[in-house]
């Protein structure tokens, strides 16, 4: 890319390195920001670099925040004794957008894959069964429904089982909206088991 | 987005105003980003601002750029005498990636519009006549198939056959590997139009 001067081609080169970024929208996102104004340009730069610095876990859940606390742990009207567990920070997010979850979280950074060599150690699993010796009345397990997923809802839910703590799975089956024909068969027939009297 | 740190909106909600960059993408870009070793992160906000900080316009071409003339200005073994003119710094990216064309460029950034109410004065247009009154053997127009380009052309046309000096346009056609089947109308006519002999 020697056509474009040394700056361009290195901000194109680093914005191809982000995922989902193939190379010809790393050159439209380039020029996009060549063309801004530089005090966005100050404000997206900055707000790269100091969410990054500020991020880390939650004490309590896990989840990536920048205080101490995250904003859902700190609030004292949800249930604390209510906890969902979840593979990672958007899949919280992803429950919050429903606006119907009163509990906390617990995110895990990970799921179980013996494939990709990710063991119960590698995932914030001692830090959940410690976060069980407080009261606690529930655990409800929302890993995604995949092989990872389901692989550590089982493991999870077999090492609480032994404390008497209550543990639920989310439910799997056909999604709201979805068509049944262009549904697959594994996700038909958990639907088909899961079914309940109307 | 109060589920999330400030930190974190902040750096999503900066992420979804570039250009093709929803609420999931930033969403994802924004994860990805915190989960970056911190010197990846400095990289790529340095590169962000430092490249806006540097960019101006090659005093030649008028090619974006981060010296007083653009790489392509700079290089004697090309033909400073053939001069292409395109659009914008990407339509000119296009160009070199063939590796084919020997000639100079000249960005007009943009084309003429009365639509947009953007007019002759305001692209690059007095800055190309300046630089005919140099020794100049041939200027290729190459604005986009639009009808603002097509507009453009007419215009630099008209504007530039006083004075003696060839211009041409690139052939528009049906595009390489096309399937006639599913290619415009307009195209295929100009296509016919444009048809060599064999």
């Amino acid at each position: 890319m020697d056509y474009y001067s040394s700056q361009i081609s290195k901000l194109i080169q680093e914005l191809s390195g982000l995922p989902g970024i193939g190379a010809k929208s790393a050159q439209r996102l380039a020029f996009h920001i060549l063309n801004m104004p530089l005090e966005q340009v100050e404000e997206l730069s900055g707000a790269i670099l100091d969410a990054r610095k500020k991020v880390r876990y939650c004490k309590e859940c896990f989840t990536l925040t920048d205080d101490e606390l995250c904003p859902i742990c700190r609030d004292a009207a949800r249930n604390h004794k209510l906890i969902m567990v979840v593979e990672n920070t958007r899949d919280l997010a992803a429950y919050e957008k429903t606006g119907k979850y009163e509990g906390v979280y617990h995110v895990l950074h990970g799921a179980i894959s013996p494939m990709l060599g990710i063991g119960p150690g590698d995932i914030k699993l001692k830090e959940l069964m410690q976060r069980l010796q407080q009261d606690v009345d529930e655990v409800i397990i929302a890993t995604n429904s995949s092989l990872e997923g389901e692989t550590t809802a089982m493991y999870i839910s077999k090492l609480i089982k032994p404390t008497g703590i209550k543990v639920t799975r989310i439910a799997s089956g056909v999604p709201v909206g979805g068509d049944l024909e262009y549904i697959d068969e594994v996700t038909l027939l958990r639907a088909l088991e899961g079914r309940t009297e109307l």
